[in-house]
């Protein structure tokens, strides 16, 4: 077996063999991690020509470290870092559309496009189209019948990706948020509801996890030939 | 204040008043009572003038009531008794559809059914229209668009009141029922999913309560002088 | 079928079919939405002469938006804001009891009663009458027996919905409330009593779902010709 | 400290020391030991003049059991065994009233009044005054209200130990029952409910403990050197 | 029947009947009322010549109310606010010890010990005996055999009552507590190690509830005629 | 928008265009339908020229119902019953590893195999290679890592999803089993170790939800026009 | 590293190497695998000279499989088959004592205690010292203060581990068993009652986990030297 | 039976033979004790000898109490106090390896390492191992096959322990963290996980228990006569 590299940074063991592994380089997720640590680890994957992208960033850590980063950039919405390559193109191989049951979905749905466009695949953002206006979704279908994937992001009930599901032959990743209250149970509820789905092709993720839905979408897009371009 | 009415038969105290409360006789709810005990109520019943109504009748409890009482009819389907008053036409007020979300829930919606009919509430039932196949419920607007007030009986994500409850004006009964498994976790997953809706005209009853999802509609068609037949 | 109208603010898709299709026009849930959001919908909804109907508003939101609309009134108990249309007086028709087990759930009971003021339902609010006293509630009998609809609100055991219900011929709609404390389970408790309910006529809505309750009580009451005004 | 004397059964260690103790013998629970080992258990208690009392006896071991030990007595709605000390008439001290909200609740009511018998306190029973129909409990009153303690048993919502409580200054011990079904789970639904009453004299104890409740009620009756007895 | 008396303060309807019917007059509970409903109730029970007690009050509400009121006190463990009437000294009838588990339990088993004092029984206080030293408890017998009633307050597996209850013969009331962390559920698994306790003279009360173990208890202890003083 | 096609057969509606809408017809789910619906469903979709495919089918539906079909096909294991067209070859178009933890993870695997069969989607079948034997999973790598998608069906902990990810670039579809005892909850307890994969490539479907993983993990391979075949 | 060894059966992949990575060969868990697979597994082991030792074993394939294997021994109470290499003497290191709190808890003990046996450790079996009769543990002290480590296995409140852990200074592990009924949730109460065990030598594992509580403290035991052998 | 010595501090009984019984003295738990109690413990155990140790301790109370003892140590990441005995130096029986799945795992193990520190047993951290990289783990191997007991701190998927099960011989104390978010239930999906594990060596302990599990492992380990010392 080959011999996989590692950076070891005692507290973090940078998996720098992941990219020929898996396709794609690791992803920092920021959450419990200090400002040193993240600092350190943002380096070092720099200076492997890392695309540096990450997740769950709070505000008090993006002031922090992204003066230190030339081209860093942080949306608010998805708390997430980007640090491009320099002189680096985006390819864009692949659509995927996220759509969002409502408003107070978006920053879930914003990780997903975040992820989905640092893996160089195209995105269309479709929001607040949830099931009880009925017409809305429909009226949209043009916008996401030729997508590669789909992402959908729901809170309360968790019904969309059901009906997203019955409307298309490709895989719908569905992303339950924390959205509600009550006996939405902290997003449990629109979990429960999507992982029994009864439609055919529709997988689901933990409970506001858009980086992993957008992630799934990717891959899925990405592996498609001839991609269905946004018209 | 007055006197109440109750019929003291040692395990049970019938609430004879209750018609005059309430507006509708008590139903006999069978499950846990022995032979007995029902063939005693349901002849304490009929001495009072009373249009029996039974329901969660289990097929030996039936087949062993049944042969006792002239005119007794048990649906095995929705496991309810109906023994009517004689020489009485059921009078028909209000209108109330009964839609389920597949094939598996068609029990429980026809014990909804059963209750409707014995209060005298005309019906429609309207079945398999699930979400994941998101053409036929539309394509069925016209059977329940003037309805007084909708059943909507689902299992496994119980999306479908949701949506439902977008079309309509009047209010919507949502029914969990335990079809499906693993994490529908008996159909908790459904109910859940009911109340959470973000349709703001949906209640939501027990999981696979079809008696009182019938009636509590039931209450509220028969209240409306002018019903919308149906065509 | 006919063409739907829909308002697209891009992060929100205002549905102008739904008082046609539903009765009444959308409600604007303001948790999780910004300032200028919020700004956007309501401004659209008066050009589209709604009479504007806003839930969980919080008092921050209320300070910053209040003072831009004229008429606008924020209730700090029920959140709510209301900014009626010029000229009009809200009509009554119809007449729901609002009751409530403990004093603290008085926020809920105020969401639902602010809910049908603006659905032009009158109502009545009788508070404080729980179980554990047993001669309150039959004390105020005369106030509640006539409605067309109730909407009973209580925390802890929730078990005053199943008394009210034994009392009346009208549907119950119970409010389970987060009041309470250790296994009350953040209103779970009184959520699963209501659902179990040996009372018929009684329906459940989400946890503090004020609103909802209010709704459907008003839909139920909005419906008879005959309205029992409170005397 | 006195020495405490054992018996040494090998998979049973009879507390010979408990009368002692506690005030009662040690109780029999039945369930998951094999006929011989309770055969061996029953006649070691016989043997130290022991009155047996023993709990959750199936059919199938009575029907082993019974005919082996003169005397013996089994009730199959309580599923007790009981095997009265020879020549003794048991004392009636204190009273206790066993109070079940259905027809279907009385197996647990059963083993409550089985204990209290073996215990030699008097007791009555009341069946079937749950709060759906709100008159039945005050008519009742009557035959409670001087009670030394009372056992309320219920399912479903599990209402009725509140309001019980409200009615008298003795304690109240609730019992939840499994009689139910969907969101009841398994009893859970009324073990909350009881948890939460906000009745201040209201205990409980597991789903379905009659016995628990019958003996934790029986102690507190026991004490009272006047007894009210059941006019 | 006879009349109840309640007075009727809007938003709360205080039970003026109750020391009649109950035996002790109503406790007013804090959480979620107003400094002026507080107040209100206060001044209220007062004029009736109630010795007022009072639960759950925050610092901040002890704060603004105990000035106002001539003898009132607080005490800041147990969050109680005692208001007794002029020149009265309390009987002492019955006692009860309270047990802890740990030292952090103190706060519930303070609201019980001041409930016992308001009922004018008299208590005991031993603290820090959990399972975990098995000697602690033993050491204590001779202070709490001969209680009336046992209070036990413990958190974290919730184990102390069954050992109690194996030593004594008299009722144990088990109050779980929230402290500990993790798995513990915030009480729930205290509370449910309580409820399968296999002793059969526990019963169970909310997690955290202290006022109602004091006060079922102090109901046990003060029906004694003769109470056993401690020594 | 175009019109859709539906079978009314009265308790089945019948989704006639969804080869069209999807890309592959309907799946016939066979529990809670009868005999007779499942006839009639048959023979409706064989008229229409469908490759016939039916998933939790019981043995005694399948005795009943494979000898009226010919060609019909029922595997014991998987509990599938397939019906293919006649003269048709299945195409071979993308390749999806199916790996499994252990022994008894086996008739889940197998329904997602059967459902890659009749999607015409090449599969092989890894057994017994869960984390305890850590060395067992490397050394079959070369049999799945070209894979196109990979199910990974796991009972007990499910950790098996997480290490098969970090070795693999495509999607990883994982499947939780109610394989276990005691806190494995049915399930549950695989599930949520599934949703809470560090590996950023697993989505997750329901407890022994083995069609729906081999669907989606089918639709995935599909696409791709370079599928790697198994060597 | 070096080369494990691995026995490929198809539907199960025999560690081979176990032996020498982890000390102990394979054991064969029987539930969910068929009579040949078993058949299978047993004979492979045998060739390699493993003393086959199988749990969860029911007795039908008890029955089906002892008499195929010379030396073989099933166990009812543990439900184990066990087939010992020829012409061995088990060595007896180290000492482990296994103490239940009640009778039913027997079956997981005695899963336990086989495992000891299998492992060549040295056991003791104490029955029925439950926390309720609090002077049966102390009495038996002196046969497990000298353990080199201790199996507690309770059902119902799942207290005595932390009892036990008090006394003594080796490790305690714990097993929470499904013994009791209703709140005991099957043993989840046990279970979490352990893990909150305020004794800090406890620790947990799976509901009715006799197997793996025996084979930890085996584990344990036999590191010791100088095993403290049974008086 | 030998007389145990109890230090009476009122509000905290110390239990000051646990030494001789247990091996260890007593830890002082800091979470919801004063400063003055805390104060008091500390300086009683000093008198007596004791090497002070605290778990739990906030920044707070730290910055209290530090200054007050001679020696005091507080490690902000494990959140403990340490007050060494004057003079002593720590004797290193035994070898633990403390592994973590991840950066933000490291309070929980840094508790493990302080409580190993504490008892005289040398350690190991080896951090950010977890199974999504997969190579990670082996690479470490050496530095953790001869320990005498393996602590694992996972929170997520918690899969880590099962893994490292597999590769060696000793016992793993598993110790779920509440890292993750969603449907990790706040470490509850890592704990089942932990106690499902497939390898036979893992047992489990709370949710953030870090000392428990330094505490069992090193008890492991130090009955070790011949420690396996870190190369």
């Amino acid at each position: 077996m080959s011999v996989e590299r590692t950076a070891d940074l005692t507290e973090a063991q940078l998996d720098l063999d992941r990219q020929r592994r898996c396709g794609y380089p690791e992803v920092v997720y920021a959450a419990g991690k200090s400002i040193d640590t993240l600092d350190k680890i943002y380096r070092r994957l720099i200076a492997e020509q890392v695309d540096v992208f990450s997740t769950r960033v709070s505000p008090e850590q993006a002031e922090a470290l992204t003066p230190r980063f030339a081209g860093a950039r942080y949306n608010p919405a998805s708390r997430t870092i980007r640090i491009p390559r320099a002189g680096e193109e985006p390819k864009r191989a692949g659509f995927v559309a996220v759509i969002t049951a409502g408003t107070s979905d978006l920053p879930v749905a914003e990780e997903a496009r975040e992820t989905l466009d640092w893996m160089g695949v195209g995105s269309a953002l479709i929001q607040d189209v949830g099931v009880a206006g009925p017409h809305r979704l429909p009226a949209r279908l043009h916008e996401f019948v030729h997508a590669d994937a789909i992402v959908v992001v729901a809170g309360m009930e968790g019904a969309l990706p059901s009906v997203v599901g019955g409307y298309v032959g490709c895989p719908v990743v569905a992303v339950p948020t924390s959205v509600g209250y009550g006996a939405n149970l902290g997003g449990v509820a629109a979990l429960l509801s999507m992982l029994n789905s009864c439609a055919a092709n529709v997988t689901v993720v933990n409970i506001d996890a858009g980086f992993k839905a957008g992630y799934v979408a990717g891959l899925i897009a990405n592996r498609t030939p001839n991609p269905h371009p946004r018209q």
